[in-house]
């Protein structure tokens, strides 16, 4: 409760008898000014509401997935906040920071980057620690009753944040993650930019690596792939997680390979609802 | 049936069961080569499906309402197809085609422009005629079974191609429509700039005067503005179209005002499956 005056509301958008917000926030762990949007249900006129966060793929920002998912119908139905940060620091002027479209500005790999020239580039700390601490001064969120999900680049990042940080989120689930990036191009181009050589250290952010170590609280993780997404063999490698999963008692991954679909937003919103009933189920346990 | 060679499929997405398919045509109307989207619903795989076009607003492309409206969830349950053509000609390099947002590219105001300088800008023309005879060559579609609906500028080009053209559309809906243009400052620059000083010229394309000589067969005509909308009153005047539809005993306008609600597609995907349930009852009856 109480003001924030790092945080200020800059946009906002009836929807679905709810509201899209958006959010400007100064961030010391990503060193700027960073932007995340909020939909609010209608049920969070009258009470706290829990959180989905999403977390965003690579080229995008906060406003993706509340634009182009077709979210809002089922949040509201099921009285759920969504969460949307955005994906990288912005407008740091980091030299090379927007030479690639996989590195750099808008992908930040939900990671704490431990080389100089990205020491800004600190998303997960950001989404695991700041942001939160931020939101707890929106007083219609339960901040403490979270979950996460993501795509692509976020699908990889909600895997890796909720296996190791279980508290904090009670569900977790995908479309189309990067869910073993020590073994793809994506991955090694991003964890060898920001971590370095030391592929010891990579390991803490590959999801196929956690999984085959987690031994926290039961969950139950869906993941959507498409069977024509052109990431899938080559970046994706959904069923490496799955298999390692399998190794841990505590990991039930129901991983669904959705025919014909690709790794876009017209798949995302084919299946959100399916996954915003995944969390709620969890949420309101 | 049959082959278009001015036709190319450059871009599909799985979506729903159906598919988003992008085609690039080259027009004779706009004297350049043009987008429009279509979203086959699953039932298009066993036989033709009628169709709802739905016109975009100033600065939208074909892809706006395909990617923000989440309109295929619904079209996908009802069995029609969407298709989404562009809102002017592009590329064409007309001297100031680019210097407004609200005329020019992106601007097309649904006419056919008599101005020697935007004779490429005949988008009614290229709507009522053109694209429907590109769109026999689809196979999948019943180009003779068909809506329309659009928003703000597309919701006049909605009200205007549907009040005119009877025969080639059952049913009308809009979302927050410039109503009556010959009233408003958007409608003056574009019908100003496009057709010229005559106003005995404009009124052929404002939907309120229209509205109080109409005498076709009756139509119920659904449409929706928010209430919290910024062009409400100074741009649209639905009120203005809704009083002159009640002279003419062939109009039932159905006009709702939601509480709260912008100009956006968040507003739009609120309240857009009403919108397609309206068309697919006169489609089907």
């Amino acid at each position: 409760m109480g003001g924030n005056e790092a945080l200020k509301e800059v946009k906002s958008a009836k929807c679905f008898g709810g509201k899209n917000v958006r959010y400007e926030l100064k961030s010391k762990e990503l060193g700027c000014t960073t932007t995340f949007t909020v939909y609010y249900p209608p049920a969070a006129q009258s009470g706290k509401v829990p959180i989905i966060y999403f977390l965003a793929g690579l080229t995008c920002d906060d406003e993706n997935f509340i634009n182009k998912a077709g979210a809002q119908r089922t949040a509201a139905a099921l009285g759920v906040a969504l969460v949307c940060p955005d994906t990288s620091p912005r407008g740091l002027d980091v030299p090379g920071e927007s030479e690639s479209w996989d590195f750099g500005v808008g992908a930040g790999f939900y990671l704490n980057a431990t080389q100089e020239r990205w020491r800004n580039w600190r998303m997960y700390a950001y989404i695991t620690e700041e942001l939160p601490a931020a939101l707890r001064s929106l007083p219609l969120l339960d901040v403490d009753t979270a979950s996460v999900m993501g795509h692509s680049m976020g699908g990889h990042g909600a895997l890796v944040l909720g296996l190791r940080n279980p508290a904090r989120y009670r569900s977790i689930s995908a479309f189309s993650p990067i869910a073993h990036p020590c073994a793809v191009p994506w991955g090694h181009k991003a964890f060898g930019g920001y971590l370095g050589d030391d592929r010891a250290a990579w390991k803490q952010y590959d999801a196929t690596e956690l999984a085959g170590e987690y031994s926290g609280p039961k969950r139950d993780i869906l993941i959507d792939v498409g069977t024509t997404d052109p990431y899938l063999e080559n970046q994706l490698k959904p069923d490496d997680f799955s298999e390692a999963a399998a190794g841990s008692k505590a990991l039930e991954v129901q991983l669904r390979k959705q025919d014909g679909y690709d790794h876009s937003y017209a798949f995302i919103s084919t299946f959100v609802d399916d996954h915003l009933r995944h969390h709620a189920k969890a949420l309101k346990a």
